[in-house]
């Protein structure tokens, strides 16, 4: 009797890539707003999902250093299950409803791209920094308060894709524009069939649940991005007309279940 | 018109982890032969399949050094499309046909891991190498010739899963034992949606086609293998009760369709 | 004029592996005390140096999670300037004071190995984990708090070298034990020449000066430790053969010189 | 007693981040010559070094896939003794005669940036990769032959650093304008005490000699290269104003002292 909630499944079903749900995350997150043309915005998208004409292209790119866990204490395991993660969240809606959308996401852990894919987060490896800091003061912690300044960064196969710099300025309560839609995203799984590469397996619109959310510690200021052109990537498509907020608090929520929207593939 | 055989899907196609098949592979590889605990191998089959009662407990240990290609002429990104393969084929039956079955797999590639699930291999992140041969005679170069000597290893978040070793002893035109089978796997990809843990969107027995096969440069030979006992991994419970011979040899081919056996989650 | 404090000196000194002292570091740090067989701990000394007879063969082992800086705003590129560190620090004497030896270290960051050769750590690269704390409150995140758990490894070339446990029992304003005797470490540079291959051009015993020591949010409790003997290390000489206190804490400091204590090639 | 050639020395001298010389090397490798600018490249030399004004500014860049071992059977350790290397070498002269200077160099391997220190190459951590040829013919593996085509690419924390490609035209015997001059490096190690960050404690002209040199399967051909700009370095600065040849050959020699040159500290 194989078990296991992923591959590989196996007896003791302990080699599987992730445990089953629920999944708690547990991050320090750096966030920066951007505008991109609407034009280069609206196709990123699937069909049945629109660009936000209110947005104007806006998204939020995301830097996250994440802890995650199931109910097995595996977060006693770091070098499983810490991750440090990158994304995209553009302002889209579907059947009128605001969301946001994922075009693009970055993790440096196997078990993270499981995850990912499981809930339509279209994960590639990229190796993923952003500058922290500590409750002992020193000149290589920069203050979590006024003027304290952050970066983040995202490579993927030795290119670097995107550069971010932060100042913070004020400590908030509200992190207004980020994380007031949900998520949708795209669970996509190929079939190699003969006759049938561009007919999914799944090919799925899903609505990300994320139970017992806390933000924290939120602080925004003043922010930089740019996105680099590279080979092999289309992030840079999304390249910063314009740069808005940055963003920086603690985050931590629970992933049991997603809804699907639609199935686009019949 | 978002484009691309995997995700993430975009306006050009480019982000996506894997160009369209056919897919091309050129390899070097190390391979040895094994026995388990008949009665411990039979529990890393999945229903339909059956261990074969003539092998009793074979398997084949196989350490590649990969480069892989679509028909974008990928080989000259050799950052992207250069990995390092493990995996475990298992001789097993199907209906009564002869196969060989994946249980595990690791590749130190994001592109190799979403080519491995379309096609069924389990694989996971690991870091694997083996010793090469260099055409310059040298101390550092086994010769490909009588006592030569190669290692494999590898190794999945710090741990080391298995250690190898060969001693080449003779040339030879056919490599008996290995790759005379083909390769079933099982497609399963899961379901996060609530109450449907363990019902999984896509669950199929697949057979792996395998085109242009050529080996060439080979030779057989003694061979060492261990599997070390590590937490969150599974593949010790293979751990050889018997080693067999060892296989080194030049590979290649492609892969454009596979074919489903049976749909599992019905 | 090549400009730089190491190697690689360039015309604009941006390339060299670290830019000129004054060196800040901020980390977090999981340590636990442990006792080898003093007669085993005795070999790991260099001449001059004795164990300490009062600690009958404890050392500490260290995990840290550290940002580092110099006077250029280095934090804000965390691709370079974050390491993560393990290390074991040994109870001695040299000339009859109490210091703390440093036999194993390891890093995942080029710089760190520099900065740390430069002051005698004899750095490795090693991939280093430890459990994490956030601010928002998760399953995922242990409190900073009594029962909280804590992990830490590290892994050398794919083999685990060492794991660790914690579980936190009492806030303490002073980490007895720990930090509480000056570093010395051995400055070793090996000569190529001929005939020269045991006659180093650098042998020196050196006190490794911190400036602007703070440790602050200190825990201590209970721990576990192992190191697993694995191939082409040393470190599993020093096996636990008893497990004392564990700590958790931040901590920063600076460097910005150190002091030869002896020429030892001489 | 401790033993080992390097740090860390420990009591069975296995944990040294390298066995003692003879080093043996064997590797593929592509190389591409370029001019850069000779007014800038004049910059990159220290004292009594010159530019070759005879070559015009003009370097080698290489790549190349190592496996190293010293008398220990160390390339049966392949997860250690393989390395990928990337250096650039620039026409210069020492007191009238010509030699190679190596500003830039970069590894993916500890023991590998140990070797090259003590040879006086300034070796930082990077990640590199060069297409690969393949025994078993495949649209994956570029023939060793006319219109092969390879490319290399270098990276180092998360940049690319340089890229090139090459396209083969004609095998040779010999490999004119490559490792046709000794190469002459500098072994640099900085002093940290309190006054001296600028007198470095090793400070020499080095003359690196091979022996037991093979150069074997030799191509030239056409090729492209180009040295990205990049944040924290300076190869960018050698940014090639004419590419010439490509190389592709494999390479084997063997390292067991060097010669001291000049002592450029006094």
């Amino acid at each position: 009797m194989l078990k296991g909630f992923a591959v590989p499944r196996s007896p003791r079903g302990t080699a599987a890539l992730t445990p089953p749900p629920p999944w708690h995350y547990a991050a320090d997150v750096l966030a920066v707003e951007f505008w991109s043309d609407p034009e280069v915005s609206a196709t990123m998208l699937p069909q049945e999902v629109e660009l936000d004409a209110r947005s104007n292209g806006r998204s939020v790119a995301i830097f996250a250093d994440c802890q995650f866990t199931a109910n097995g204490d595996e977060y006693l395991d770091p070098a499983r299950y810490q991750s440090r993660e990158f994304l995209v969240l553009l302002d889209a809606t579907w059947r009128g409803s605001q969301i946001a959308w994922c075009p693009y996401a970055y993790t440096d852990n196997d078990a993270a791209i499981m995850m990912g894919w499981v809930q339509g987060y279209p994960r590639k490896l990229g190796v993923v920094h952003q500058t922290r800091t500590f409750a002992a003061q020193s000149a290589a912690s920069p203050p979590l308060g006024r003027n304290g300044r952050l970066a983040g960064c995202v490579s993927a196969h030795g290119q670097r894709l995107a550069d971010a710099r932060l100042t913070l300025r004020e400590e908030v309560d509200r992190l207004d524009g980020l994380f007031d839609r949900p998520v949708v995203t795209r669970r996509y799984f190929p079939r190699l069939c003969a006759g049938a590469h561009d007919k999914p397996v799944v090919d799925e619109l899903v609505l990300c649940i994320m139970d017992n959310v806390m933000i924290t510690n939120g602080w925004i200021g003043s922010a930089e991005l740019i996105f680099p052109e590279v080979h092999g990537e289309d992030l840079d498509m999304l390249g910063p007309i314009k740069v808005g907020r940055g963003y920086r608090f603690a985050f931590s929520f629970s992933v049991s279940c997603n809804e699907i929207l639609a199935n686009l593939a019949v």
